[in-house]
Parts: C-alpha cells; structure tokens; sequence
C-alpha cells in the first residue's frame, strides 16, 4: 500500500519522539508499504518562533512570519529524516516547495492551488522515504506560505490524493474519533468508523482531532483517512465515505465548543440589508461568526445575536460598534460566559424526536438553554460555559450509550 | 551608494540586538545609501541546531543537516526583516535561493557556481531594503546547500561582486583588524586599511576576524571590504587592492594560532616518493597540514615534521602510523604543546633583517624556536604553546610599535 502519514507536534516533541516515530515508519515499510511522511513543528515551536517575532515587533509582516514559522517544519522533517537514515533506511526530507506544494499568496492562509509531486515520486522509485514538511508552500513569487490552521492535516491529505494514495494516516496524541470528549465523558467511545460528514460536524463544533479543511480535501477527493494515536497501537478511526448511514445509530456524538462568546445588537429596524450592514464588518476584521439567531420582529425591530470565537470578542465588538448608531439599532450586548454543546449524526433533523430528546435531557439537569440552531445533521444549543460538563455527559447518556 | 552590509551571529543575538541592527541599516539608509544586508544565524543557534541533530543521531546526513542548519538564518533574517518594516522601512527577507545564489551540491561545504540576483534588484527597484539569509544557497537539484566555514562573510562579499556593490561592511564584535590579537597585546594597533593579501595571511595563521575564503573572493573581483563592530561607531579597517605597499611598514602585525600540534617521522629513508607516501593518506582523511620542515639528510634519512590542527591529530595519526611501517622509517612522535606564532608583512623576506630580529626577539625572552618557515610575506616559528603571550608582546614590541 501507498500510505501518507502525518505526526503532529507532539509525536515529535523530543528527539526520543523523533526516534520512535521513525520505528513506527520502519515497521510500516516493513510490512511492506510505500511511505510519505509529513511532520508538524515539533512541541511548541510554532508559539516559541511567534513569541520570538513579538519580541521584535507587535504587528510582523505576514510574509516575513510564513517565512520564520516554516522554519519550525523543516526543522522536524530534517531530524526526521536523519533518525530513518541512522537506523539504516534510505530517506530524505523536502520542504513544501521541494514537494511541489503550490498555493496561493495569501500569506498566513494559503490555500492550494497545485501539487506537482514529481520529485516525491522520483524519490519513492530511488527507495527512499520521503519525509515532508507540513504547513508550507510557496507562492507562484517563489516565496514560502503557510496554509493556516490545520495546515499540516491539510498538506498529508493533500499529498494523499495527488500521489492517489491508498490511505492518509493521521498520528495524534489520542486514541481517535470518541464520541464526546474523553476528559469530560469517561464512557466516551472510541469509532471504529465514521463518515467525512460526521467528523466534519463534530470537528467544526470543537472535537479537535482534526482539522476540518483536511476532511473536506479528503472528502472531496475520496481519500480514507485514519486518526491514531502514535504513542500506543490503537487501530484509531477510519474516516470514509463508504457507509451504510442507515445501518447505524443516527446521533454519532456529542461535541462542545467552550472557546465561544455571544454578541446581540438589540432592536435592529426590521429593514432589509440589515444584516450585511452587521456582518460586512465582521467580515473585512476577519471575524468568523458561527450562530445566528434573529428574533421574531416586534415593533418594527429585531434582535439579532450571534457568537463569534471568544479570543475574537474585542476584535468584533470594535467592528459592530460604530454599526450600531449608524443603522439606529437600540445597542449592543457581550455575553462570554456561554459554550456550545451539539448532538451530531445523520438525518437527525429528518427524525423529529431527537431535537425534544436534546431538551429534555439538558431540562432535566437544569440546564437552560439560551439560543438553538440545527443544520442537517446537528443540534447544536448555547448554555452557560459552567454547565458544559453535565451536558455533554446527560447527553452522551441520553443518546450514545443508550443505542 | 551601493553597500552589502553582513552582521554576525552576535549582532543578531537577541530581539534587542536585531532592533539595534535595523537602526544601523536604517541610519545608513537615510545616509542615502542602497542596502542588501546579509545574517548569520542569531547567536549559538547553529551549535544548538547540530545538538539537536546529533541527540537524533551521531552521524547526521549532511543534505539533511544542511537544510536544518539553514534554518537558523531564515530565522534571523525574517526577523531582521520585521524589525526593518516595524521601524517604518519596507524590506523584505530573502532566503539563498531566493537570492539567486546557486551552489555546488557538496553539502557542507557548497561552493558558489553562480550568482543572479534578479530578485534583490527587482526588490531595491522597488524602493526595500532587502536581507539575505548568510551561509546558504541551492543546489541544480533545488536542495539547500550550505557554504560552510564563514559562509556569511561568503554570501556578503559575493553579493558585493554580483551587485557591484561600492564595498561590503562585515560588522562583527570587534573593532577591526588589529595588529596582535588585542586580548594579549593591550596595546595593539587597530588598522585603518590592510591589503587583501596581508588580512589573508594574518587570517590563515590564525587572526579570526574575517574568512580568508571570503577575502579571496574580494580580492578576485575587487570588493572594498570594511570589517568594523556592530556595537560601537568605529570606522574599522578597510580591506582593499590599491594600496602602494612601499610606503608602509613591512611587518602589518603578528599572528598567533595555538590549535597546533606537531607530528615528527623518525628516520625517514632518502628516497623520491617519502614525501607523498606520508601525506596522501592525510590528504585522504581530510587533514590539512600545515608547516612542514625536512631536516638535513643524515646516514641516508631524515625526519619529517609537520603540524595539523589539534582537534585533527588523532586522525592525522591514525592516518600516518601504517605508513611508518611501510616506508620503513624508524618511528612517529607527536608534541601537542606548540603553538605558531608569525610576523606578517609584504616584502619582509626581501629583506634580511626581519627574520633574525625576530629570532632576536624570541631570544631575549629566552623562547626557544623549535621550527622556522618562511612564505613571502610572513615568517613563522614553531614555540611552546606555553609561551605564547610572551611572544605575541615580544614580537609586537620589537616590529610594530618601533615604526
């Protein structure tokens, strides 16, 4: 099998780490798969190499940053490399750009535009073991880019599905996919399985396993994935399209998002064009709004509230602010003590028990319930941030274990 | 005008240094001049990069560790780069291959093929100061590659050369080129101007302000190089052809190099081919030798002594031992108590006083002189490591200070 797999920073914290994840690829080569490896920065490189550019200025260019944190990769694929050559394994590291990752030049965040993986293949034919480092690219300029959060999820898929990979092995510093978090639901359990849809609800609403982009790639292009821990021998989770939904339990897991504050501007003139007065700014300041709820017109007005990242809270109140005169709303009110909890899995909505299921199992651990949303496959409630552990457990009892 | 200035790992060793380093270029920028500046990695960072590469495994890949060690003055130049623009001054970072500079793929020790600095002049166009990471290129097969010892007075002077630039400043910790190491010799003289010629003998014999290599490299396409501190306003010394060597004292200064040790064969036969059958095995194991003297054949041999740097003696006499042997001579010894100590100067060996009042000199301080060579512009003797300072004093007192 051709297989791609990606270490996270922590499987490559120390050089003892480094070392062990190089046995883990030797004894992958050895049952005799082809192997490309992508690499994180190692521990905490990427916050050290930020703090570093602070220290030197509050505001670092954008370009400038990319260049000084794609460092922190190269590092960790270069030692990589020299750990699989030192144990007599043929091996060689490349950067982004040497990988043939293209992307865009929007620095900080760039997304992929081509991968020509020409020199990774001569590479594999020469028998060696490609080891790449994650998170970078360069621009059509020849500059270096990072792809963001999720970025190095985004490079192993991403190689995956150009070199048609036959899976992308994600190594983590957890078991896999559970279906609630296991620090806060000790029953929690672990997927054996579980659809590109599912996780990506669960990864967009704080089930940080994996990056949600990455999923999409992979969903996009068909490419299985498993999530793993490298410290243990867990099978992990397969991720994959191929699922018999209706088989199954419909409600997959519970996911909560604490990292979360919400914003209402009160009694918005109920106009149109309204709401892009509201979000335009949101947008041009980078924030990215999740929830949004707007009531039901009375007397001529709206409330409209919506939440937004907490550590983005001071970042968008300045952006609503001068909003809120300018289209005569009544004003303005922070709320972050909130946190969201979501039940997530396949045709919920289409089943109408489960959304009274969600109330009366949060009702009954007294829990109020502040805003409600739903998409297809999620309900999602905002409660107060101190009540997050009860809900997610009431929940886990309600709907996981009970099927 | 056009100036390449080059700061070195202690310049660039912290945030504060680098901000200090950007009001230097800033400040020579409002001078009105054109600047592309070249890093090294920020203080120790390159030794804490081969620790690291060495805690994965005892004998790293040199493509590998090329790549990693490079990163170290990515990393100072983006930072560089940051400090510049926070300051209010658009730059911008260049990594080697950005730069244009293209190497031999002899990692380690990459030799520069050619130099096309498209970029660095499409970016002065526009008005940036540009800062080229030091010490690093690419190879024709797009990997780093690093130029090894004073890699960055390398990069800077060769800038200098492909840019024409008006001349090339190497800050550094020191105030220039003294005429004794100032450490021994208190009352050493700090140069105004040397000649290419005689900084690459005080260099070679042990003075360690700048890397012959990159002096060679200015001497051969004529770069007027200032080597000053990047911690005071002292003009330093400028390096340069178009001195009239006449006017001047012959003896330039006194170099000293206590990383010696000395290596005797016993009883070498008179034969053609001895010489050869003891140093091409040293050749093979990359021993550089240096100061060779064969004694007056006596009853058909002679001994053979040369001196190599100290770290190098137990491979220099793992090398030549067999060959003891072979060639029938009649033993080896080593004395690693010796230290070089030389006075440099065009035309001294043209006049014959030089070498016996050196030797006078040496007597006086009841120093004994194991060996003696001469080149065309220096004349060294081989001490006692032990007495080193006392020679130093005495040989700057006798030639420099006197004229």
């Amino acid at each position: 099998m051709l297989i791609v797999q990606k270490y996270g920073g922590t499987s490559v914290a120390t050089a003892e780490r480094i070392r062990a994840v190089a046995n883990r690829i030797i004894k992958s080569k050895e049952a005799g798969n082809t192997l490309v490896v992508v690499v994180s920065a190692m521990g905490d490189t990427t916050d050290e190499l930020i703090d570093l550019a602070r220290q030197v200025t509050d505001d670092p260019d954008e370009r400038e940053l990319d260049m000084l944190l794609s460092t922190g990769e190269t590092v960790s694929c270069t030692l990589l490399a020299m750990a699989l050559r030192a144990a007599g394994h043929p091996a060689i590291s490349l950067s982004g750009g040497q990988a043939g990752i293209r992307t865009e030049s929007q620095h900080g965040k760039a997304r992929i535009t081509s991968l020509e993986p020409r020199r990774i293949l001569r590479e594999l034919q020469a028998g060696k073991l490609v080891v790449v480092a994650g998170f970078q690219g360069v621009s059509a300029e020849a500059d270096v880019t990072t792809l963001g959060r999720g970025g190095s999820d985004t490079t192993a898929v991403a190689l995956a599905a150009a070199l048609k990979a036959d899976r992308c092995e994600i190594y983590t510093d957890v078991d896999g996919v559970f279906s609630a978090d296991p620090r806060l639901v000790p029953e929690a359990q672990l997927f054996k399985e579980i659809s590109y849809e599912e996780i990506l609800e669960l990864a967009s609403l704080g089930a940080k396993v994996m990056h949600p982009r990455a999923v999409e790639l992979g969903w996009v292009y068909d490419v299985p994935i498993v999530v793993r821990s490298s410290f243990n021998d867990s099978e992990g989770t397969l991720i994959h399209g191929g699922m018999n939904m209706e088989d199954r339990n419909k409600v997959v897991g519970i996911a909560h998002d604490a990292d979360v504050a919400r914003i209402t501007v009160l009694a918005v003139p109920d106009r149109p064009g309204m709401a892009y007065a509201v979000f335009q700014p949101l947008a041009e300041a980078g924030v990215s709004v999740d929830v949004i709820v707007q009531s039901a017109p009375q007397g001529g007005c709206t409330d409209l509230a919506f939440t937004v990242a907490r550590s983005d809270l001071t970042k968008a109140l300045r952006a609503v602010e001068p909003v809120v005169t300018r289209i005569g709303a009544k004003g303005l009110i922070k709320d972050d003590t909130v946190a969201k909890v979501s039940v997530v899995g396949a045709g919920m909505t289409n089943s109408p028990g489960y959304a009274a299921a969600m109330f009366k199992a949060l009702a009954d651990e007294k829990i109020n319930i502040e805003v409600v949303t739903t998409s297809d496959i999620r309900i999602t409630c905002l409660i107060k941030r101190s009540q997050i552990k009860e809900a997610v457990r009431a929940l886990h009892r309600a709907f996981v274990l009970q099927h």
